[in-house]
């Protein structure tokens, strides 16, 4: 009779507070915590839970600003064996009650900050991160998992679909980590090594720093918020080894940036969408490298990166598909393809809250992003399906027209959006952000230079800014509203 | 419906040669390979290998020394996903035709220098590795593995069981990823090290290496067997960070160490038995990190070792389990109670060939080993269940050793023990009861030619009777005393 296959792993926080108790686990404004004192603070915050019987919960959802408290909270929560709604602070109450709803949740654990938008909260039972701490205790170690079920889910994020209401992605303790493993042998991560969380613990891009810090025995450096001036000086200063960043805070971070970091830096880590190639130019320039990489809430962080070797080389690109990974194009037969990105990996979400559908396609998941391979393997994002424009029989990519607009002189940034034409079902309408007057005889003459005709925007509205997500992400929708 | 855990990755030699194909993977004498020069060596063997219809067998067994023709046919046959039966290079015919017959092999590649003593074998298919790479070669991309199915078994290797005849341990491509994965949770891995293999490829220790090189991105230094003199020069001259050892070669390393090695260099790996605490202080003050390690064919490799912070401080101690292994002791209630190593991990075989038996207990694989966790749940060991004596790294069962004695003429029965040894840890020693005089020179000579020479006892001490129980079960502590 055959072994069967390990579902099971030692408690991950335990196991790591048992293997390297004295080595840095969290630091967080002056206070540091080693995994020992981190094990000790969540053991603590457990007894609060427990003390409120927080542990008959099958499900509980937080929200708050990153701070030491709520870092705890989410540790304690899955020590035991609690699925955690992970609410995005900027969410309006209709928003957070839509979820809360979705997943079935009757407990919110709050910072006490966001009380007034809370308050009109009914049939809810509200603890503040404060209240908690100050409540009773009760004895929770019978309580504590000695063990996690890979297959379990931990953590439930939501993530708005093309079509309509949000749904919560399940992630389970195995899909977590394939994420830490995989990155991991992209990019070693060493016990020298400290990650900057300035992103939030809320979004896939926080939460797996938690884990992979709990996996690799690595010191988090956290930030309640992204704090450019503090960061960057922070860097200066060798406090921090990796950061992850959005577009908008690198170029945030690039704009204050005015002698090099210390020598000990060594990587940024960027994901949440595509940044232009003018940018990463200029990091190459100041000494910064900057690891691109492509992953979504569904795979639980990143499945396809650069590495140091091919970041420059392949500017541009996001890498390839991690080690643990497995990448094709939908039909794709050979190199520069382009066509919908599907995925196998331990990553994947088993699937989305409430829906019984399936997420795999013959064990592929279909990622809903367009991209391709170049002939070394290396992949190139193109916009989401669902924003391809298709022009008289011809797809548009408006990433593609975008990167050519922002190298004009003058243009901060833009975006291009699909609007409805007889003739032509849609034609491309670039919104552009500039710091002084454009000619646009100029840029339509450039842009005809550089792209095919049936590319080159029929039409150019100038704005303040654009509209974007707290993270930085682009809103399209709201664009395609304003035409 | 939930999605299915992944039970395939993307071929491992393939994947990496796409992901890092111009870091180093292999150096051996003078030459060196690249990962995109590796795979097309191996490419080039699978060609020979479907040259000669290799690829219809479901099992092949290998027998060779530590060479870039053996570890480019070791991997062809993993690409060809064939299963490989590593064939220890020091057995008698008779011990390597028993392997053969038990794993129903029909074919075995070996290396030249191996031909006289294999002439006799019957019944069998024999290829040299340098016929095979002489020979006629055929299109192998149709038989070439996209992916690894992990809960295939890809290498089988016999170790000696206490009940007399040795079993096949499988070991499924899992188990190898599994080892690789916790020995990098452990002492991160990264494109700067050069792990230096003059263990065997035909034991875990070495195939372990293979098999990290591939999932690490990381080079091998690849010795044709442990040649002391040469390896402590390329030490001093930084040709390598990492080195795999048992205690016979890092006493020999010791021996003639005369300077510090190169400050690229970073640590010994020392696995295969016990060593004397005094060495290990050598050690200390001769400046070389040693990282004490523990695990077994059955386990692929280490399951729990040192680390660099805790190597001086835990002297003695063979370390912590590592982050995704289980491990208790069977039986204790608190710290420092010796008994039965238990574990569970996807390091573990499925099985030994042709045996039905479960080999777990709940979950749990029982070592046979003795030992014991300290307070700080650190591991020490203690002497096998089963008396195994451990000599210059090759494991040693005292039955295997006596059923072969006791097939020569005139004697009644033996017993064979561990003696102590300063360049062998231990070596055998054997007591014997007789109804005659025996010629001692025949005796040995048998011996010699029906057993590895490690396994011949260097000693024969006559006795009356073996002392045993009441119920008639040998007393083997008692002989130990009278060596």
């Amino acid at each position: 009779m055959p072994l069967k296959k390990v579902c099971k792993m030692d408690n991950w926080l335990k196991k790591r507070a048992s293997l390297t108790p004295k080595r840095m686990a969290l630091s967080y404004h002056e206070q540091n915590w080693t995994f020992a004192e981190l094990q000790q603070a969540v053991l603590e915050t457990c007894t609060h839970l427990v003390g409120q019987k927080v542990q008959t919960a099958k499900r509980v959802a937080v929200l708050g600003n990153n701070t030491s408290q709520l870092y705890f909270t989410i540790l304690a929560l899955q020590q035991l064996g609690i699925e955690m709604v992970l609410i995005n602070k900027n969410l309006a109450l209709p928003e957070i009650e839509y979820q809360l709803h979705d997943a079935n949740v009757d407990l919110l654990i709050y910072e006490d900050e966001f009380q007034s938008k809370l308050q009109p909260l009914k049939s809810m039972t509200l603890i503040s991160l404060n209240d908690l701490h100050d409540s009773i205790s009760a004895d929770a170690s019978s309580f504590i998992k000695d063990e996690f079920n890979l297959d379990q889910v931990t953590s439930i994020m939501y993530t708005s679909g093309t079509t309509g209401n949000p749904k919560g992605v399940m992630q389970t303790f195995r899909n977590h980590w394939s994420s830490a493993i995989g990155a991991d042998l992209n990019l070693p991560v060493t016990a020298k090594d400290t990650w900057i969380c300035a992103v939030p613990l809320f979004h896939i891009s926080g939460f797996s720093i938690m884990m992979r810090s709990l996996i690799y025995g690595m010191n988090v450096r956290l930030y309640e918020h992204f704090n450019p001036e503090l960061i960057n000086q922070d860097l200066l200063n060798g406090k921090g080894t990796i950061i992850s960043v959005v577009p908008y805070m690198l170029k945030k971070l690039l704009s204050l940036k005015d002698s090099d970091y210390s020598e000990k830096f060594s990587y940024m880590l960027l994901g949440g969408g595509a940044i232009d190639r003018k940018t990463l130019e200029i990091c190459k320039d100041s000494n910064i490298n900057v690891i691109q990489s492509y992953g979504m809430t569904e795979t639980a962080s990143q499945v396809v990166a650069l590495n140091l070797a091919d970041a420059i080389r392949k500017l541009g690109s996001v890498g390839k598909p991690l080690f643990p990974v497995s990448l094709k194009i939908k039909g794709a037969t050979k190199p520069n393809q382009i066509g919908e990105i599907l995925l196998k990996a331990d990553n994947i979400t088993p699937g989305y809250l409430n829906h019984s559908a399936p997420i795999t396609n013959n064990g592929w998941f279909a990622t809903g992003d367009l991209g391709y391979l170049d002939a070394d393997g290396f992949l190139y994002l193109k916009s989401r399906l669902s924003e391809l424009i298709i022009s008289g029989g011809e797809n548009i990519y408006p990433l593609e027209i975008e990167n050519v607009i922002n190298q004009f002189p003058n243009i901060i940034e833009s975006a291009v959006v699909g609007k409805a034409d007889s003739t032509w079902d849609a034609v491309p309408v670039a919104f552009i952000v500039t710091d002084s007057m454009i000619n646009l005889k100029k840029l339509t003459a450039y842009l005809t230079s550089n792209l095919a005709k049936y590319k080159v925007p029929k039409k150019f509205i100038v704005v303040d800014k654009l509209p974007k997500t707290h993270n930085g992400k682009l809103q399209r929708k709201k664009l395609q509203s304003q035409i």
